[in-house]
Formats: C-alpha cells, sequence, structure tokens
C-alpha cells in the first residue's frame, strides 16, 4: 500500500473513561506531525451516530491549549454513543449505514479514521476496515483501545482501566479509616459497589488498597465470575466482623448467587409504577447483612464518579492513553490498517516496568471477551491473589494532576465548529 | 484563674472528616511548644466511650513523621464514637458517667481537655466544664469545630465542610462531563445523593461546580430545608432535559416532599425480612423520573467517601483545621476554658479572604443548629444563590496534595500506646 494523502477523522465511542480524550489528544498532536499525508482533522461527534448525520468537527479551529488540556479532561470530549452498526441482529440497518459511512468519508475525503472505544467499538472499525478493502476505498483504520473493563483481549491493559483502580482504590482505602475509626463492639459493615457487569478486574483492582496487609480494607472482594453461596458469605462478613468490628466489601455490579442469578436484579419487588425494582447488588447485600446478622451496613454507589475520576487519574494511565493514540496516526500513515493499537508491558531484572505500544490485528479483537484467570483470584473467591497485585499495581502508578482554577480542576471542552455538510440528511 | 500544669487529653467525636485529623495535629504540636504547662500528651480512644473505660495512649510513643502525617490521613485516628453523655433522655446514667470521667481526669493528672466534633460533642464539652467548675476540678476545657455538616454557630464554616463540598463539586463536574458526552437525543439524568439530613449545607456546595454557567451541572440542587411539589419537580427535570439533553440532580439525603416526609424513607415498602426499604432519596427519584418521563437515569451515593476524601481535601479547610487545634491549645494555657474555636473570615478591599481564629462560649453553640439564610437560596427552591457562592467558594481554595506511596495516598495510623489503667473496669 501507498501512503495516502487526505483528511483524518477522530470519534469516540462506548462508556467515557478518565482518559479517552488523552487518546484524542495524543491522534490529534500525531497528526500534526504528517502533514504530507494527513490535511484536515476532523472530529466526529457522538461517534458512528454523528458521522452518519455528517455532524463533524474541524480540529483545527480548536487552541492548542484545549487539545493539551484533553490530556486530563475526562468523559469524552467529542461526545460519544452506544450505538452499533449491528450486522447480525439489524442487518438491513447496519447495510445501510455502512453506505452512508462511505458517503460521508467520500464527501469529505476522509483516507485516515481512528476509533477509540471498547469491544463493540474494535468490531465497529474491523467491519469499517474491511468493507474499504471490499469497496476498494482507500482508507486506513486503526482501533483505539479505551474501556474501563479492561476486557479487551491482547493488550495488556485497556486505557482507562488503571485510572478507575487507582481511585477506587483509594476511596476503598479512605472508606476503610472511616468506618474503621468508628468502629466499636457493635461491630459495622460498609458496601461498596463498583462498575463490572460481567468482568471483575475494577472490583479486583481494589486490593490495591491493602497495601499487602490482611488486616486492611477491603475485607472481601465479590467478583462476578464466580458464583456465590450466600449462606457461606454471610458467614465470612461475620467472621470479618468479628476479627475487626468492621468490614469493608467490595461488590461488582453483576455478581451472581449459587444459581447464577444477578443478585442485584430483584424481580420479585415492583415499584409504585408495577416495574421490577433493579435494587443494586450492594443494596441487596445490605438487606441480607442487616437482616441476618444484624450489623449496621452503609454502601456507597460509585456509579458514574469513578469512570470520571480525572482529578485523581492515574499518570501511567494517561501516558499510555496517549500514546495509544500517537501510535494509531503513526501506523496509519505508515499504511497500516485493520489494526488496534495494543499496550505491552516490559519487565526488567529489578522488576520495573516500562511501557511500549503494538498493534493487533482487529480481527484477534472483535467481541473477544478477556476476563480474570481464575488462579489470579484466591481458592474460596473473595480476594485476587499476589499475581493479580503484581499486574494491576503498575497501571496506578504517578498521579496526573490536573491543574486547578479557583479550587477546582480546570477541564477543557472543544467549541465544536462544524465543518459544512455536503450530503442530504440520512434519515 | 492561674495557669495549671498537668497532662493533656485530646478525643474525637461523631462522624469522621478529611480533616478532624489536622486539628488534633495542631492541638499536639501546639501542646509541644508548652512544656511549662503542659506535661504528658494524651489522646482518648473513640472519644468519650474510651476515656469513659481509661482507653487512653501515650501520644508522647508517636513518632513526629506520624504526627505530620496526620494533617493530611482521613477519618479519626484516635478513633471516635457516637456516645452522649446525655442528663436528658438517661440522667442517672449522665451523672454516673460524669462521675468516672472526673475519677479518670483525676487518676491521670488532667489539667487540658480538648474535644473536636460537632454540636452534640461540644454539647459534652460544655457539661465538662461546667462540671469542673461546680467540683472546683482544676481544667480547661475548649472544643474544636468539626462537622461537614456545617452547621454549628458562631463559626465562619465548621472544619471537614470545605473538604467536602470540593470533591462533592468535582464529582458533580466530572460526572456532568460524563453524562453531558453520552447525551444523545433520548436525553438523561443522573442523580447524586450526598450527606445533610436536616442542613443543606453540602448539597448546596456542589453549585460551585457550575463556575457561574447555567447551563453546567449541578442543574438542580434539592435541599432538605425546602419542601418540594414533586409534579413541579417532575416539570423541571423535564425542562433542563429538553434545553441540553441531560440533567444532573444533586440531592441532600434529607429532601422532604410538599407534606414534610422524607422521599428516601418509603415506609410502604417491606423487604424480605419485613423491615420497611430505606430506598434513599436518590433512588426514589429516580423510580419517579424513569416512571413519569420515562427518561434513563442513574445514581451516584457518595456516602462515607465524601467526608473521607483526604486525597482531594481543601488545603485552606486543612490549614483552618490545624489551626484550630493549635488555637485551643493556646487558649487553654492562657486560662480559658469553657470555649469553643471559631473560624473568623476577613473580607479585604480587593475581595480576599484571610482567616483567623477566636472564641465563643460554648454555651452559646451546644445545640443550636445553624442553618442556610434563606436569601442564600433562589425563590423556586432549586439552587442557591450568588451570595452561597461568595461564602462557600473561599473554603475550597487549594488542594492538600498528600504525598503517594506506589500511587495510593500515603495516610499514618497511630501506634496506639495505652497508657497504663489506674482504675477499676468501668461497668
Amino acid at each position: 500500500m501507498a501512503q495516502l494523502v487526505g483528511n483524518l477523522l477522530v470519534a469516540q465511542s462506548g462508556g467515557p473513561t478518565a482518559v479517552i480524550n488523552a487518546s484524542v489528544a495524543g491522534v490529534i498532536q500525531e497528526a500534526g506531525r504528517h502533514p504530507d499525508a494527513i490535511e484536515e482533522i476532523y472530529g466526529g461527534c457522538n461517534g458512528i451516530l454523528g458521522i452518519l448525520n455528517e455532524q463533524i468537527i474541524d480540529i483545527q479551529e480548536e487552541k492548542s491549549s484545549v487539545i493539551e488540556g484533553l490530556k486530563h479532561t475526562p468523559a469524552a470530549a467529542l461526545g460519544t454513543c452506544r450505538y452499533k452498526v449491528d450486522f447480525k441482529k439489524k442487518p438491513e440497518r447496519a447495510a445501510r449505514d455502512m453506505d452512508r459511512l462511505f458517503q460521508v468519508f467520500e464527501a469529505h475525503k476522509i483516507r485516515y479514521f481512528f476509533y477509540a472505544g471498547g469491544n463493540d467499538s474494535q468490531d465497529t472499525s474491523h467491519k469499517i476496515h474491511e468493507e474499504a478493502v471490499r469497496r476498494a476505498y482507500p482508507l486506513r483504520v486503526i482501533g483505539v483501545p479505551k474501556t474501563i473493563d479492561n476486557d479487551l483481549p491482547h493488550t495488556d491493559n485497556c486505557p482507562g482501566y488503571g485510572s478507575v483502580i487507582k481511585y477506587n482504590a483509594t476511596t476503598v482505602m479512605e472508606v476503610g479509616l472511616d468506618v474503621g475509626s468508628m468502629a466499636t463492639d457493635d461491630g459495622s459493615c460498609c458496601i461498596i459497589e463498583v462498575m463490572g457487569r460481567s468482568a471483575g478486574w475494577i472490583a479486583a483492582g481494589t486490593v490495591l488498597a491493602k497495601r499487602g496487609q490482611a488486616a486492611n480494607p477491603p475485607h472481601i472482594i465479590l467478583l462476578p465470575e464466580i458464583q456465590y453461596n450466600m449462606d457461606a458469605l454471610l458467614a465470612k462478613v461475620k467472621e470479618t466482623v468479628d476479627a475487626y468490628r468492621y468490614c469493608i466489601i467490595v461488590v461488582g455490579e453483576g455478581i451472581k448467587n449459587e444459581k447464577g442469578e444477578e443478585i442485584g436484579a430483584d424481580k420479585t419487588r415492583l415499584d409504585s409504577f408495577g416495574h421490577p425494582v433493579l435494587a443494586g447488588a450492594a443494596e441487596k447485600l445490605k438487606e441480607l447483612i442487616q437482616g441476618q446478622l444484624n450489623t449496621k451496613t452503609r454502601t456507597v454507589l460509585l456509579g458514574y464518579a469513578q469512570r470520571a475520576a480525572a482529578h485523581y487519574a492515574s499518570l501511567t494511565d494517561v501516558t499510555n492513553a496517549f500514546a495509544c493514540g500517537e501510535m494509531a496516526v503513526r501506523a496509519a500513515v505508515d499504511d497500516k490498517s485493520g489494526f488496534m493499537v495494543k499496550i505491552v508491558r516490559t519487565t526488567g531484572a529489578d522488576g520495573s516496568v516500562s511501557w511500549s505500544t503494538d498493534l493487533q490485528p482487529l480481527a484477534d479483537i472483535a467481541n473477544v471477551e478477556h476476563m480474570i484467570p481464575r488462579d489470579w483470584i484466591s481458592e474460596d473467591g473473595y480476594m485476587p491473589s499476589q499475581k493479580f497485585v503484581e499486574y494491576a499495581l503498575p497501571l496506578i502508578q504517578g498521579e496526573s494532576n490536573p491543574s486547578t482554577e479557583n479550587g477546582l480542576p480546570k477541564f477543557v471542552t472543544l467549541q465544536k465548529v462544524l465543518i459544512e455538510k455536503k450530503l442530504p440528511p440520512y434519515v
């Protein structure tokens, strides 16, 4: 393949993270170093959804200080979407979408396309790459990894993950000190619910708060990969409260009982509108502990706060996310297409870790979910093992320390100057 | 009164904060500057509860680096309690407790007593002071203010408050960017529940995230002081989603409907053990919004995480908390007793704010709750006014930036070397 000359389009997809904008900053800053190949730099608003509607902004209208500020700004500065070009469930719609995408690419002379996202987005990138080959449309497509869930295969870790576990582990340390300092003979529990419907990477990451001390919180970590016997779990909670007078439990939102049912989705209870109450895993567990052990229990539900916590992001994560964006552009102008950037870890003889980036064919990525190896979790299922700790600890090193303004983090927003539309509206 | 010579006892009470240990550090470091008056420096474990049981530690056994580290360590390093010497409800028990306290003071030659806490703890300090006067027991008692609720009277603000609103406002900014970046035509809501059962200071503080822009989140702040008509509230949510495609709502846990009932305490629903389900204000509101507006809604429940978030504490708050501890000791060795330290704000002609400390008689403090003035809240009750912003903004200035170790904040714990007990057990 020969080096293409034309315009670049970058977009973001799926749930935002604290560092997905750092990847976009990497794409944009690297693109500026290749003026021979890349003419205009465009951003798609709200991922594929905006591109289908020709909602495309001119990145060169943005101040370079704003692009620099993206490194420390959480969420998706370009906007994101959950929209999927779904050939399985909606083949006709998907075929029309694909036609439209290439009309948009053609109309705006897009030669370089970068999509930052998780499994679904890598699948979309893969399909776009294959379609370009089929149509002999000159396009370089590189996927940029992103997901707090850390479930993309082949990459050492996913940008966003290091930051979410740094924030969550910090929260566990702080809440643990708080609850521990109130612990008197009565005993008490606190349940911290974190994200993770099917993979337990996020919940597992809070093990770092223990700093190797069994007495330190979290005392129990519940992962969606394991099916828990609730009586055994309650016995474990009681044992912990008896030993330390308090118990900090971290629970992934998707944890399951022995029958494999999500305990948070209690379909037996209806709200005032007749809908099933989705109590949440932590609330359900609280009910059990208060009801059966008579132990005071409080909950913390971090929700979106955990994946957006740029004020305490991992510098390692920010740096890797940025490097993934840079690598994507370097690969594309080097005529590569149909790859996802992956992060590679090198561990020195002294145990020090260094990071680099490489490429993996998108065909190897799409729709493969990378789970925690079973031997990285203790036999009883209540705690990740030392192998997990060795994996996760390097990911939280360093603080990104965004600058502040009047006591709050200084985040940037894009002006979003739209380029002129050239096509009829998409219906 | 003449200057006393003897031992110092400091203790902590009530819900912990991110900066209550900074006040204890202030007491300890200032005490070291008065060797002519203060012989031994003791800490009471778990407040009054531990003192009654002679659980007293020798602070001079702690490393000075650990005392310094207290400035950035959340929760109550000495342990805390909810125990109240309650002459109203349990007069006999209270009288016995008071006798025992003075036996402990006598046995360990306590001449200086400092109690860091909120309304109840100031009340306890006041009673101990009065009792010392009545008994002609040589004791100096100074209360140190502490409460994230910010509801102590006479002090400009309460240590702990600045830090909780800095963290909460940061969380609102971050979650707001996250939800905003996912907003497509469907619209969505996120409800962030914060502490505050009767006073809305904490919820109100998140107005700082707006940075003066109406379009910025939070779009609606619900305070426990106001009784809300739920239909009008839903109309306001719909109006916001129509305007911005998303709506961030901050709700104080104790918010009430038009009848003055807490909406989070839904007594009509029973859990599987027959107890009323305390759904929480955010969950209840989510049910209403999803049910009546059909708008996707998620919740964040910060719980204990907000008051323990030392990793992003306000430097102003840390500095004031420390100064309150220092001032307490200076006042006591200056023969003052029966006062609480208060924080005084001085606003210069250029608008710059400086802080100092002064004393207020404990008799003026005990059991008085300081509420947000009604004219600091918009007429419709959905947003604090500019007057509130001018009050709150100086409280979040500066970051305490605790040092880190292996990617997580470096917090300290006291060794807690207990001094020898001299009394029979208290039963």
